[in-house]
């Protein structure tokens, strides 16, 4: 899947069958953008999340963390805000995200613990309620925004595109379609970074099973991403299953792969619209001893700066990339390490810790590509791990340095 | 002691008794400025040294290692050179930077394992050692530069200044100086990063309380600093003893506090002169459980691209250093954190997890000070720590995308 949402894709997009969406601009947005959506289904969904690791978590994740363990089987719908994260809020900002709840199931008739909060924006400012609450009454008004593009444009922040990713997927009773939005430009970083995704389908699937589904699509999605090493206290990948397409407990391998791919598709978008960035780098370790070695090699070298910067310079001073992957933590092997550029391992750098004489105008052109794909054999196992990231550019400080005021 | 050196202070700027230097230009810069250097004794010295912990070392590292672990008793000086970092560079490697400790050896007429190696500049490229070997005979002829601020000044790369520092401290044979220098803008992360620092004292030491000393000394100051995050292969700061002023065993406290105050002052201003930086950033935290949890979460802020950038926009965004906080992977308590910027506290901006109404002008107006000054208290315990960064500036990214070609 390509790495980022054209206009014409937004346009054409839909969530899956059962679920309907409104958006609308209520104000927490300065900039009078869209900043208030809701998704919701007639019907109870199963449902489930994964959340931050932060050890600050926002009130939306506490919330949220409540509703699912206490009814995961019967979940109504997702009332999202920009513009503010409702985090460090301490008790006024748990029930400012109470109020959220509650008002938004009220206006589709459900009960407030069946109803998912999520919020996004500047941490330690208390949400404005009256705004939301007409927010919310406007979301069920004629004024309303209806199409589920609009939806993922109105959960953006710095993010420069929306972002949404679709697959259908034939299961045992039926095809069954698969399809979320994301967003999420900065802050980022593996283990759940500043990033909020709302994932449906129309497949009748039990609330353990998805939670198992999501857990592992998002091991290998948006747990390899990073952008600046920074993580959320409010990143949150929620799941809602409308169970319209009857199946079994075989259909499940399927439908995870088929998750996986919709979550590794808006993973790469969240990468690719990274603050500032003008390309993906697409980061492939592998040789290693175990997937998670593999994984933490290639995180150590997505957060490097150093790196980050050679790729947005077109530089192929890969000496960078061996550092990063020196202070890892694994006990690599520098005398048994392979790296080439290049998405077919165009141009070898490094042959077994020694240098390789290299093309250095064709190394130069293979960091310009998008994605940019640099791959690191580590000479120690079989296992592998793929992480994305992207270029770093001195607009990611431009737009970091004057973000509240 | 300041957190830069300046022209003056250069210029004025000498070792500990019992030490000489000569600084040359030899071609490894390909801009021609001076690059290679010698500090050395007439007499044996004690010496010590602490390295990078990167699994990817240069050869230098190597070299110094083994010359240390034979004879630290009898270490006579060190030969240091930018331009080049000889790492990741195999067997030749190896051979050269041999073959550059036996020529700097013979110079001072020396054994070769009685010199000690430095080297740094880009990764993956092998030492001219023609321009090498010629330079190291050029700084015993009449052309070399014999001030220690040159020396200083031919150990730089990116650096913006030359950096040093020098104290004097009275233990019971006398007074004894312990004065050096240091080097280091970029690939700055604790645990030794891309810096290198050569310490001489004229104190009489046995190696292994010099070891002592150092190991004591840089794990509050060099191992306290981070500019992006990058540990280099490369790391080193050694100190050389030439034990003209006796002392007794008692005297090692007081050596120690002198050594870590000169150590400190050169990781300072390692920090100030970051690549791109335009001050100094000083995270105090307090009220840790351990003063290893205070260092990690330090440096989970002093590595926060987001901090950063919001430090260099004098953007009071406290959240993100709370954010960072509390993904240090340490098991902070949100609602005991208390925050204020300013040297003397003079702004609370979060109250045991609560926002504090703040001027808004006087946070921005701190965080423009040199250095900025932030104070996190976890409200866990008593143990404490002080980590030094620099503010992050689009000019970072314009130096390092552009670094090899």
């Amino acid at each position: 899947m390509p790495s980022i949402t054209t206009e014409a894709q937004l346009a054409e997009f839909s969530l899956a069958p059962g679920f309907r969406t409104a958006a609308t601009a209520c104000g927490l947005k300065k900039s009078g953008a869209l900043d208030l959506l809701m998704v919701w289904a007639d019907e109870p969904c199963a449902a489930a999340g994964v959340f931050t690791t932060n050890r600050v978590q926002a009130a939306p994740v506490l919330v949220d963390r409540d509703a699912l363990a206490s009814g995961a089987d019967r979940i109504r719908g997702v009332v999202a805000n920009a513009g503010c994260a409702n985090a460090v809020t301490g008790d006024r900002g748990m029930t400012d995200a109470k109020r959220m709840q509650a008002v938004a199931a009220r206006a589709v008739h459900a009960k407030p613990e069946e109803m998912l909060v999520l919020s996004t924006g500047v941490i330690g400012v208390f949400l404005d309620m009256d705004k939301l609450e007409r927010g919310i009454a406007a979301l069920h008004s004629g004024d309303a925004l209806r199409r589920a593009g609009d939806a993922a444009r109105a959960i953006c922040t710095t993010d420069t595109r929306a972002k949404v990713a679709s697959v259908t997927v034939e299961l045992s009773g039926g095809r069954v379609t698969i399809a979320g939005f994301a967003k999420g430009a900065g802050m980022i970083h593996p283990n759940m970074a500043t990033m909020l995704s709302v994932i449906t389908t129309d497949a009748d699937i039990a609330p353990e099973a998805l939670d198992r589904a999501l857990r592992a699509a998002v091991s290998e999605s948006f747990n390899r991403i990073s952008v600046d090493g920074d993580m959320s206290t409010n990143d949150t990948v929620l799941i809602l299953a409308s169970g319209q397409v009857g199946g079994s407990a075989a259909d499940e391998p399927a439908f995870t792969a088929a998750l996986a791919a919709v979550c590794k598709s808006l993973a790469r978008q969240i990468a690719r619209d990274g603050e500032g960035a003008t390309r993906l780098v697409e980061l492939r370790v592998t040789g290693a001893s175990t997937e998670s070695q593999a994984h933490r090699v290639g995180d150590s070298i997505a957060c490097s700066p150093l790196v980050k910067t050679a790729v947005h310079g077109n530089d192929p001073n890969w000496g960078r990339v061996l550092a990063a992957a020196g202070y890892s933590g694994e006990p690599i092997e520098p005398a048994r390490v392979r790296l080439w550029f290049g998405d077919g391992d165009d141009v070898q750098l490094l042959d077994r810790g020694l240098p390789v004489e290299f093309d250095k105008a064709r190394a130069s052109a293979l960091l310009q590509c998008d994605p940019a794909v640099i791959h690191l054999d580590l000479g120690l196992g079989d296992a592998h791990a793929i992480v994305w990231t992207c270029d770093f550019s001195a607009e990611y400080v431009h737009i970091n340095a004057d973000y509240t005021t």
